[in-house]
């Protein structure tokens, strides 16, 4: 998609891509990991499909990417047109605070005063123009010094992702629909979960933070003064050639906590925290169950096929099947059945029993088996 | 086991090494079928089994195998003992009537009156000092003439066998346990087959014949004149160079029928037919239901886990895993599962749908998919 209007100034997109995604093994491995795979079925991987869904906002030369040392080469094959300058190589993962506040203490050194908007590299997404507009107004809230997300409206009672609670207008020029965050709220139970959608108060928070770099380090000043510091001392080296080692100092001393508990929650209770309401599809296709209903539009009466070159005979009406090895699968009489067929590696479950998959991997590891993981 | 008693005279076993077994695909394959698996678990495939079996009884040197010739090297890997003589290869399947018949009629030239006993090489016994008494007690009622066969005390109301009706003494000298057969009946409904179970009348037929080789051929006379006269030419033929160019000429013309309809069924509507009550331990394995339940011992909380280094995780409860590739299987949350996992093919099924396998390689066939059948 070609942009629509002209990207916008003094704005920087910060892609953290990390995170294995445990609940897709074997799919998912720590070698490649589900930014790495073309989840949506549209013949790119979630990394690229992200990357492209942000040039039109920020620039090609205007998006950081954020990720792990061992996934450089596997990032810079999805986006040659990645320049040195915007990669940021973690050594370690230290959780989203350490790596997008890093990216922010990089780029406010490099261009003071300026908007950041921090998005995951691995979440699907339908409806790239209201993503546009929903973006675009949250950096016009951001502009005032506050810090926007992007609510996700809600289309299902889902317990899978946590909400965001937001009743009245932020009352900002030019960000019409933007309203103040009350609180955030964890994933909650079902019956929860149906009086927030009843309510039409709650938006999924889909993880988007935007915010003037200087801002967000300030809120991470706040809680988490020791990380601010070392943020600080980390911008300082980058762009010299003492970042190599002042990286193995600082960085693996970085707590580890997400930016929804060091920043979001803080400034949600602080006033400071505002949220656009976002009007497209959005998934964070956290398990197979969620790749699965992706695949079926929505509908629980298809078979969702992926791999190429899958041969797959099946009487099954549901479910997903990711068909990795090149061999033949016949499924008889199952239903809602998850299989995932790697070399290495088969996964049978069902699309209930998606999320846990992840103990697999817990077992896994406690078995010292690091080679399918 | 060693035989308790010495092996019966004028005894020949007959071992029809034949059929896929589809319903086990993709563990059984055209080259690899499932009479040379190892499906009870014991270390020995069925075929060795039943050859160890029948050892006590007819003596190493007085086994006769018939199967295709693209087992041949298979079966003597199996049954190093085996000579030349005791084996008759098939140029391509023609149903068990030509082939027990085949061996009757080679037997009866190389040794007149001698009784034959047929035993599928595919079949899962336990209780073999019961097996020896019936197939003894069969030898001696088969000597006055009549057709015997082992029948099965039920222990359940199965529906995936044929059964046999008995109700009066057959009156034979030395086989004191031998009912004259009333009728064979073919697989039951569910309400049927428990009217069976309670009647007490009824045995599963195990398609077991023990009879003198004269007495088979005869029968086979009258019901299927023209498959006799070729099986006559080809016995006459078999022990000289003219084997060969015989075999090519005759055998592709034999009718295919099975030796039940051919033989058991007139002969028991003709008073001709007993039946010996086995009281072993008996399964056709015909599914993976089966052999679930097989390895399971009956029970139903078992998560049956077969294959040579099977790496598998699973909190399932039940239901049976081939691990056949060396590859790591998780299974999470499913139940009743069958999953049998080779190099170039994997099944998911469940154990209510075994029987539906068979579609599955109906599809492959129709689909050109010769390779992984």
């Amino acid at each position: 998609m070609s942009p629509t209007v002209a990207p916008l100034s003094h704005f920087y997109a910060v892609i953290p891509a990390g995170g294995i995604g445990s609940r897709l093994w074997p799919l998912s491995r720590a070698e490649a990991p589900k930014f790495l795979h073309d989840l949506a079925g549209t013949g790119s991987s979630l990394l690229r499909t992200t990357w492209e869904r942000l040039t039109p906002l920020a620039g090609a030369d205007r998006i950081m990417v954020v990720t792990g040392r061992a996934h450089r080469a596997a990032v810079e094959r999805q986006i040659p047109e990645l320049s040195d300058a915007n990669v940021v190589l973690e050594t370690e993962p230290r959780d989203s605070s350490a790596a997008i506040g890093l990216a922010a203490a990089i780029l406010e050194r490099r261009e003071p005063g300026v908007v950041i908007g921090s998005f995951a590299a691995d979440h699907v997404i339908r409806g790239a123009r209201f993503f546009d507009m929903a973006v675009r107004e949250a950096v016009v809230a951001a502009q005032t010094g506050v810090i926007a997300t992007i609510g996700i409206r809600p289309t299902e009672p889902a317990i899978g992702f946590g909400y965001i609670r937001a009743t009245a207008s932020a009352n900002i020029d030019g960000a019409a629909s933007t309203l103040t965050v009350d609180e955030f709220v964890e994933k909650p139970t079902q019956a929860t979960a149906e009086k927030y959608l009843a309510s039409g108060e709650y938006f999924w928070n889909a993880g988007m933070f935007i915010a003037k770099a200087s801002v967000l380090l300030d809120a991470l000043a706040e809680t988490q003064p020791e990380m601010h510091a070392g943020l600080q001392e980390l911008a300082e080296a980058w762009d010299t050639p003492d970042r190599g080692h002042v990286v193995d100092r600082v960085w693996p001393r970085l707590t580890k906590i997400a930016l929804d508990y060091s920043v979001a929650e803080p400034a949600a209770a602080q006033g400071r925290m505002v949220v656009v309401p976002g009007e497209f599809d959005w998934d964070d296709v956290g398990d197979f169950a969620s790749i699965a209903k992706l695949h079926s539009s929505g509908h629980k009466t298809d078979l969702a096929i992926l791999g190429e070159g899958a041969r797959v005979l099946s009487d099954s009406a549901n479910g997903i099947v990711f068909a990795d090895s090149g061999r033949t699968i016949a499924l008889v009489g199952v239903t809602d059945i998850v299989v995932v067929d790697t070399p290495d590696a088969l996964l049978v479950t069902t699309t209930a029993h998606a999320q846990r998959v992840k103990n697999v991997v817990d077992a896994l590891r406690l078995a010292g088996r690091d080679d399918v993981l």
